[in-house]
C-alpha cells in the first residue's frame, strides 16, 4: 500500500473522519515503566522479524496536556529503519495523547484494525505503563508483554503500576546490569502465588540476550486466562466511560463542577438526561 | 479519640459496613512516580507539623492482585513515630489496593471524611502516581502535590504519567543529587506554556532543604483552576465507573466476555437492563 495514502487514512481515523471495521489479527502491546528500554526492545524485535513480517508500530506517548507534545522530541529512533532491506516492511507512527479525552484507546484500536486490514501481519503498541489511560491502550492488544528493568532499590515497578495481571509474558530487560537477577527472583516469588503465571525471560539490547526468543514469543506466546479477563475488564470500562465523555454536555458540566461547585451526583444526573 | 475505636471504624468503612457523610477539611495528596522519596517527604513534613496539628496519613499501595499485599512489607517507616511528643497527634494507615475494584478512591474519600470529623485537621494521602486508579485516589484531595525526583536520563516522570495537570505544587526531591537542577529547568520549560502553572520547590531529606517551606505550603498552597477541573473530571468519571462496577452482574459479565467471547457492546447492553 502507498505509504502516503496510509498516513492520510490514519490521520483521518485519528480525527474521527474515517470509520473502521474491526479486523482480526495479532496486536501485541509492549508496556512497562518509564526507562526500562521498551524502544530498544522494539528495535531489536523489528531487526529480527522484518522483512519476513510486515509490522506496524504504534508508539503511544502519555504527554500531558500541559506539555502539548513536547515529549515527542525524545521519540524512539529505530536503528532498523536505517536498513533499507527491512524498513520497507515496517511502519511506525507516534500517537500523542494530547488530551485526556479517554478516547485514545479507541483510536488505537481503529488504527490497529486499519493496519491489519492493509497487509500488516503484526501491530506492536508501545506504551508507557504509567498513567491513567495506559492500561486501556495495552488492553486493545491480544497479547500484552510487560517489560521490567533491573532493580533500582525500590521494588518491582510493573507490580506497583498494577501491570502484572495484564501480562502474557514478562521481559526483564537490561539483563547485563546488576539488579536484573534480583528482579527475576522477586517476580518469580510474586508470581508463585498464582496458578496462571506468565513466563519470564531476560533480554539485553547490549549483549543481544533473549531477543531471538522474544521475537519468537511475540508471534507465539499464549494468552493467559487472567490477562484475558483483565483486558476484557479494561475494554468494558473504557466503552462505558466513552458513553459519558462523548456527550456534548460533558465539558460544560466539568466547567460547572469546577467553577460553580456542581456536585458529582447532580453532574451525573444531568448527563443522564 | 480512642485509637482502637478509630481503627475499628476505619476497617468498617473499608468493608462497607459504616456509612460516612462528607466532611469538609484539608485533604492533601502527595503523589509522584515510584522511588522519588514520597515517604521521606511525608516523614519530614510530619516532624514539622506535629504536634501542633493532628494529622492522619492514608498510604495507598497499588499492590497488584497477583501479589496480594506483599509490597506492604516495604511500607513506610516513619521516624517521626519514634518521637512520642509528636506521634500522639499522628495517625497512619496503609490501604492496600487489593483488587482493582475501582472503589478504592471512594473508600479513601470516606476514610478521609471520617478522620476529619474526628479531630484531625489534615489528612495526607500518599499515593504512587502510576497505575490506573492512582490519579483517582489523588483526585479525592483538595490539593495535590506532585513529587518528582532528579533526572535519570529518561525525562520528566510525572509528565509521562500525566500527573502535572493535577498539581497545585510541584516538589523536586533529592535536590542534593545531580540531575535535580535539570528537572527543575525541564519542568519550568514545560510549564511555561501554561498561564496557570503550579509553583516548583526543591526538597532534600538529607540536607533538609525546602522541608520548612513545603510544610507551610501544605497548609496554604492555593488551588489551581486547571487542577480543580482535572480533579472534577476524575471524580465524575470515578462515580460513573462505580455505577457499572457495583452492579451485581458485573463479574459474571466479565467471565462471559473472557470465556464465551461476549462482545463489549452486548456486555454494556446487558448491564444497562
Amino acid at each position: 500500500m502507498d505509504r502516503r495514502q496510509l498516513a492520510r487514512d490514519l490521520t483521518a481515523i485519528e480525527n474521527g473522519e474515517l470509520q473502521v471495521d474491526d479486523h482480526h489479527g495479532l496486536i501485541v502491546a509492549i508496556t512497562g515503566p518509564p526507562g526500562v528500554g521498551k524502544s530498544c526492545i522494539v528495535d531489536g524485535v523489528l531487526h529480527r522479524l522484518a522483512p519476513k513480517h510486515n509490522i506496524a508500530v504504534l508508539a503511544v506517548d502519555p504527554t500531558s496536556p500541559l506539555s502539548g507534545g513536547a515529549l515527542l522530541g525524545d521519540r524512539i529512533r529505530l536503528s532498523v529503519l536505517d536498513d533499507s532491506s527491512k524498513s520497507e516492511s515496517i511502519y511506525v507512527r507516534s500517537i500523542a495523547t494530547r488530551s485526556s479525552s479517554g478516547s485514545i484507546p479507541s483510536i488505537i484500536k481503529d488504527l490497529a484494525s486499519h493496519l491489519l486490514a492493509n497487509n500488516f501481519d503484526l501491530v506492536l503498541i508501545e506504551t508507557v505503563g504509567a498513567g491513567q489511560s495506559e492500561m486501556r491502550c495495552a488492553a486493545v492488544a491480544n497479547r500484552i508483554i510487560v517489560i521490567e528493568g533491573p532493580a533500582r532499590g525500590d521494588g518491582i515497578q510493573a507490580e506497583k503500576a498494577g501491570l502484572l495481571e495484564l501480562a502474557d509474558l514478562i521481559v526483564v530487560n537490561k539483563s547485563d546490569l546488576d539488579g536484573a537477577e534480583r528482579v527475576v527472583n522477586d517476580l518469580t516469588i510474586s508470581l508463585s502465588l498464582t496458578n496462571d503465571a506468565p513466563p519470564i525471560i531476560r533480554t539485553s539490547a547490549i549483549t543481544g540476550e533473549g531477543l531471538d526468543e522474544l521475537s519468537d514469543l511475540i508471534l507465539s506466546v499464549e494468552e493467559r486466562n487472567s490477562s484475558k479477563r483483565a483486558r476484557a475488564r479494561q475494554q468494558l470500562l473504557m466503552a462505558h466511560e466513552n458513553r459519558i465523555i462523548r456527550k456534548p454536555a460533558f465539558d460544560t458540566i466539568l466547567d460547572r463542577m469546577s467553577e460553580e461547585g456542581l456536585s458529582v451526583k447532580d453532574a451525573l444526573r444531568e448527563l443522564d438526561e
